[in-house]
C-alpha cells in the first residue's frame, strides 16, 4: 500500500486566501478490488467523520488493500472555519443561506440516446464510459462561462472525485444525534456492516446530497438497461453515515466507527482479510416513516426523550418551560408524541421558537435480517 | 371607504414573545371591484415596499374606493429584526437558511377530481369554490399534527390572506438594484401601468414565491377548464414588485411607486377614477434570459456598470482589485461579459469569493408596447 | 406571602415589537428580612438560570418568607431570541458586540461630597440615602438627551431594580463548564451556603458586571464611611452564580441548585425557617489565578479533561487533530498545562482557530472553611 | 526605489489555513527620511483603504523616495472573509464580539524606571531605545506561555511593525460616512495637508486603537522627559483616516486621498518632492464635542440629514417610519437635534431597533488654520 497526499483548491476568499483542502490516497500493490471514495465534514459543525478518517487511515496500514481508497477530510473549509459565537455556523453558504449539502449535481445524462450510442460496450465498457460521462458533466458545470456558486464549486470539485470511485461513503453528523444511516433502498443488506443501529432506508431519487448524487444516475441506468433486457445492476454504491452528534470529537468511538467501515469494505472485497461485522442489534425504518416534530409552541426545553431510545406514544418527549406565565398551568408543558417512535436526533439549542424542529424520530421501525 | 386595522399572530419567540403582524384592511362602501392584497418586507432587508405602502395607503384617502384592499407591511418580523452586525439578515431563517420567499404552499388540488366534482357550478361559483379550497389547504397544512416550519407558519398564514385576493402584489427589493417586476407569461400587459422600467417575464411555474403560489393554481384550472371545453380565464393576477435597493428607506420615491400601483388598481377597476400610467420606456426580458454572473475570482470590487443602464458586451462590468497582487497583472483585473445586456441588480458587498453571485443581467430584453 | 407579576419594557424592535420581561414579586406578609433580586439569562444561550427560578418559586411556596424577592428570569430577550445556525448567539449584541453583561453602570457619585452632605443620617437612613442615589443616576442615564445604547437600556432597566435589594444573585452559566460562583473578596464566607463546588474570589473593583455594579458602590462607601471613623459595613451583597453549561435544562438539577439558594437566603433571614447547606467540598480560587488556555495553534479538538476534576501538570488537556498533516507528528497533538489546576469550563465548539480560549482553569486552589 | 514584498502569518483557521497578510516595503535609495507604515482593512467592511494604498502605490512611482514606507493592506483576513449575509460581518471577532481595533497593546513600560536607565543616550539614542522596547513588549506578550486571543495576536503583529515607523497611518471607514480624521491634540496641524474635510481632534489616552497604540508611548515619553527637564518632542505622529463608507471601492476617489497622503508623506520629508495640499475647507471638532445620537424608538428610518453637510438645530435628521401605527401620529416621525452639527456618519441598514446608534455628529465644529 502507498499513501500519497495531494490538495485540491475548490475556492478563494475574499481577501485572497485560496480554499485547499486535503486528499489522501491509498494504492494497493494490485489493484483488483472496487475503489472508494470516503469524505467527511461538508457541514461545517460536523467534524467527526474527521477523527473516523484519521483512525481508518491508522487501521488501515495493519491490512492488505485491493481497491484503491481516496480520503477527504475537512472537505468545506468555508464552512469549517464559520463560527458564530462559540459554534460553527456551517451547515449552509452565510452568504445565500444554501445548504452544502444540496449543492451536488443530478447529471442530465439522456439516457435513451446515450445508452443507444453505447449499447454495443460490454458491461465493464459500458460502466467505465457512463463513469466518464458523470465527470464530464461536472466538469463542464465548473467551467460555465457565467461562473457558478461557491457551493456548486465545492459541491462539483467533491463529485468529480466520488464519480470516480465504486464506494462512496459521506460522513455527517446530526445535531444532538445518536449514530443512522442513510441507505438505498436497494441496497439495505450493506447495513448489516456498519457499526450504526439504526437505518433510513431511502428511496432511489434525487435530493441534492452526496450519496443520491452519487447512486442515482446509476440506479437509472439500471433501469434502463434492464428496460432493453440487460441487466448491468447497480455498480455504485452511496452511503451517508451520521456518526453521533456535532462539535465533538471523541477518538475512541471513531476507531469503533472505523471498524465498522472496516468492516463493509471487507465484505466489499476492498482489503483482503475478512472482518466480523459488530454484534449488535440493527434496524429500520422507511424514509416516509421518518418524521419531523417541530415545536408547537415557543419556550425553553428540557429535552427528556434520549436518542436511539425507543419511546412509547404518550410517554414525555421534552419539556417546555415558560417563565413568563409562572403560576399557570402554560408555565410547564409536558409534549409526548402520539406514536410509538424511536428518537434519532434533537435540535441543539435548549430555546426554541415556535416551528423550530425540535426531535427527528423513526416510527414503523423494524428489525433488519442480519 | 372604511379603514379597520388588525393584527395576525404568525410565530412567536424563544423568551415568548408573539410575533405579530399589523394588517389594513381599506373597504369599499359598495364592493363592486376587485379585491387586492398588498404584502411588504417579507425579506428582512427589503423594507422601501413598507414605505409604498404608506404612501399608498395616503393616495387612497383621495379616491373612490370599488373594491377591498387589504395591506400587510412588515410581513416577517422576525426577518426585520434579525440583525448581524450593522445590517438586516433578513433573507434567509437564521436557524435553516431557508429562504423566506421560498415557503408557500403549491397546493396540491388534484384536477381531474375536484373539476368533475365542481364542474356544474357557473363561472363566479366554480371560482369561489376553488378559492375556498386553496385557502382550505393552507389552513389544514397550518394545523398539522406534527406541526410545521417558522418559515412555513409565517408563509401559510399570508398565503391564506392572499388566496382571498384577485390580486396579489408582493413588494420586494433587490441588493443593490434598480427596479424591476415578475409578471407571468400569460398578463404581460400588466406591466405598461407600474413605474417599472424593466419586466421579467415568468413561465407559469411553481418556484415557492408569493407570486407563483397566487397564480399557478389558477393558471392550472384555466388549463384543466379549457381541456375541458370551458373558457375560465385566469382568475387571479399576482406579481413581484422589486423596489430598487434594499436597506432603503425614501419617501418621495415610494410616493412614486405608489401611484403607479395606482395606475394598475385603476385600470383593473379598484378605483373610481381613471389613473394615466406614467410616460416612460418599459422593457421585458424572459425569465430564461436573466443571466446571473459569479464572480470568476475572489477580490475587492469596484462595480462600474450601473443598474438600468445597457451595457455593451466588452463594456467595463467590474474592476477587481487583488492587493495581494500589486505588482503583477493580478492586481486589477477589469471584467466584462460577452453579451449586449441590462444590469438590474449586483451584490451588496464590495468583496468577493470565488463564486459570489455578482450581477443579474437582462439579455435579449426587448420594448414592451404600450 | 403575595406573588404578583409584572412585566417591564426594556426596548423595542425594528419592526416595533416590544421587548418586554417578566417580573414576579414574592412579599411577605411582615416585611422584616432583607430584600433579593435574582435575574437569569441576561446570555441569551445561558437559559438554565431560569429553571432555578422556577424550582425558586416552587420551593418558596412552603417556607415562612421574610423579607421581599423579585425574580428577572428571560432578562435579555433580544439576547435569547437571537439564533444564528442551531445555537443561540446571545452573548453580546448581534449589531455591535457588545457583552451583555458588561454594560451596567458605575455609578459616578462623588463619595466626599455626597457623604459629607449625608453624613449627619443614622446607618439606616445614610443606606437608604445611598441607595436612592444609585437608583436615580441608573434612571438619569436612562433619560439622556442623546439616547443610550440598546444594551445599556437593558442594563439600566436591570440595575434600578437590583439597586433596591440587599441582596443581588446573577444566574449564568460557562458555555461546557462545571459550576462556580463569582463571589467579592470581603464575602468569601457566603461561598458555604450555595450548592456550588468551586468559588471564584474577586477583587472590589468595577468591570461593568451586574455583581461588580450591585457591590462595587456600597463597598467605596464602607471604605470612605471608614475612612471617616464610621463602620456601616458593606450593606448589599452580589454573587454571579455560574450553573454548569449553556444550551442545557434540566429541572432536577435546577432543583438542587435552587436549594443551594435557598439555603443562602435562610442564612440571611430571608426566610423564617432554617436549612442545612449541602454536604460537599468547596473549594476557591483568586481571581488573578483564574487562568486562561488559548489555543497554540487551529484544529479539532477532543476535550480530554473534564471539567471540576482537579488535572496535574502534564496530564492531557485536549487532544488537537490536524487531519492536513495525517503522517507527521503534527496530525494528533496532545496537549497539557504546566502547572496543576482545576478545569472550570471549556470552548463549546470542538474545531478551534488559533488564539481561541480553550479551557479557563483554576490554579493555586484551597479549600473554603465550612 | 526599491519594492520588495512579504507575507507575514497572523492566524490559523480552524480547518487548517493559515492567515497571512501581504506585506509591501518600498525602500529609498538612501534613506534620510522619517519611516512610514500605512494599513488598510482591520474592519473587515472598509475595504476603500486597499484601494488607496494601490493608487498610493503607483502614485509613489514617479517620486522620489527618502524614507522607507510599509503598506500593509488587507490587514485582517478573517475579518475581510467574515460574510454574514451579503454583507461583511467584520467590525468584532464573532466568536468573541471584541472589536478588531480595540485590541492592541497599552505598553506598559515603566518610564521613571526606564528613563533613568536610559537619560545618558542622546536623543536618537533614547528613541532608538525606547522603539526597540516597545517593538520588545509586543513581542513578549506574543509568546505568552498561555497563548493569547485571535485577535490580539494579529494587532500585536501589526503594532509590532507599527512601532517601528516614525509615521503611522490606519485607513478606516465610517459606516455610511463623510471623509474625517483621527488626529492627536498635540499634532492638529497636521490635518491641513490630507484631503480630508473634517478633523476629531482627539486627546492623548488609550483607548486600544492603532492610532492610539502608535503614539500614547511616545507622548507619555515626552512628557516624563519635559519633566525631567529634557526635550524630546513626541517622535511618532499617528492618524486614522476615515475615507467615507464601508462596503465601497472608488479607484477615482481612493487617487483623491493618496494624493492627501501623498502631501502629508512630501511635507514630512518622506519624498522629495513638494506636494501642494488641495485648496478645501477644513473643520476640527473636539473629541468631547463629537456625539452619538441613539434611535429614542424602533423604526424605518429615511436618513435626510447628508453626512458633511451642516445642520441646524431643529432641521430634520431622520424620519422614522412605524407602518404598525398608520392613521395615528406615531406612523411617520420626524426627528432633529437641539444642536447645530454636523453628521459625520449614520447607521448603514434602515431598520432600527430602539438604541441603535443613528447618528454621530460633531457640534462645536471650527475651522482649522491652513
Amino acid at each position: 500500500m502507498r499513501m500519497s497526499k495531494s490538495s485540491l483548491q475548490v475556492g478563494e476568499l475574499a481577501a485572497g486566501q485560496a480554499l485547499c483542502i486535503p486528499i489522501y490516497r491509498l494504492q494497493p500493490e494490485a489493484n483488483t478490488g472496487p475503489s472508494v471514495y470516503i469524505q467527511a465534514n461538508v457541514h461545517g459543525a460536523e467534524v467527526q467523520g474527521n477523527a473516523v478518517i484519521f483512525q481508518l487511515m491508522k487501521l488501515l496500514e495493519n491490512y492488505r488493500l485491493l481497491g484503491e481508497i481516496t480520503l477527504v477530510p475537512l472537505a468545506n473549509p468555508l464552512g469549517i472555519n464559520q463560527k458564530s459565537g462559540e459554534f460553527t455556523l456551517g451547515r449552509f453558504d452565510p452568504i445565500t443561506g444554501n445548504n452544502w449539502n444540496r449543492e451536488y449535481l443530478d447529471s442530465a445524462i439522456e439516457l435513451p440516446h446515450w445508452y443507444a450510442e453505447h449499447a454495443r460496450l460490454d458491461d465493464a465498457g459500458i460502466i467505465q464510459a457512463y463513469r466518464s460521462a458523470l465527470v464530464e458533466s461536472c466538469q463542464q458545470r465548473l467551467s460555465n462561462d457565467w461562473g457558478i456558486t461557491t457551493g456548486h464549486r465545492l459541491a462539483l470539485n467533491l463529485q468529480s472525485m466520488a464519480h470516480r470511485a465504486d464506494i462512496v461513503l459521506d460522513l455527517h453528523t446530526g445535531p444532538k444525534s445518536c449514530k443512522h444511516l442513510y441507505c438505498p433502498e436497494y441496497e439495505v443488506s450493506a447495513a448489516q456492516y456498519f457499526s450504526i443501529p439504526y437505518t433510513l432506508v431511502i428511496p432511489n431519487s434525487f435530493g441534492g446530497a452526496m450519496d443520491e448524487a452519487a447512486f442515482c444516475p446509476w440506479w437509472r441506468l439500471s433501469e434502463y438497461a434492464a428496460s432493453q433486457g440487460r441487466d448491468l445492476g447497480v455498480a455504485v454504491s452511496a452511503f451517508t453515515l451520521e456518526l453521533a452528534s456535532q462539535e465533538r470529537i471523541d477518538l475512541a468511538d471513531a476507531e469503533h466507527d472505523a471498524l465498522g467501515i472496516l468492516t463493509y469494505l471487507s465484505h466489499r472485497g476492498v482489503i483482503a482479510e475478512s472482518v466480523r461485522p459488530a454484534a449488535m442489534a440493527r434496524y429500520g425504518c422507511y424514509l416516509r416513516n421518518y418524521k419531523k416534530f417541530h415545536a408547537p409552541k415557543a419556550g425553553l426545553v428540557e429535552y427528556v426523550a434520549g436518542v436511539g431510545e425507543p419511546l412509547k406514544a404518550g410517554e414525555p418527549l421534552v419539556n417546555l418551560l415558560r417563565l413568563d406565565h409562572y403560576g399557570t398551568e402554560e408555565a410547564l408543558t409536558r409534549i409526548s408524541l402520539p406514536v410509538d417512535c424511536v428518537p434519532i436526533l434533537h435540535f441543539a439549542s435548549a430555546s426554541v421558537h415556535q416551528g423550530t424542529e425540535l426531535y427527528k424520530v423513526m416510527t414503523e421501525v423494524f428489525p433488519l435480517d442480519s
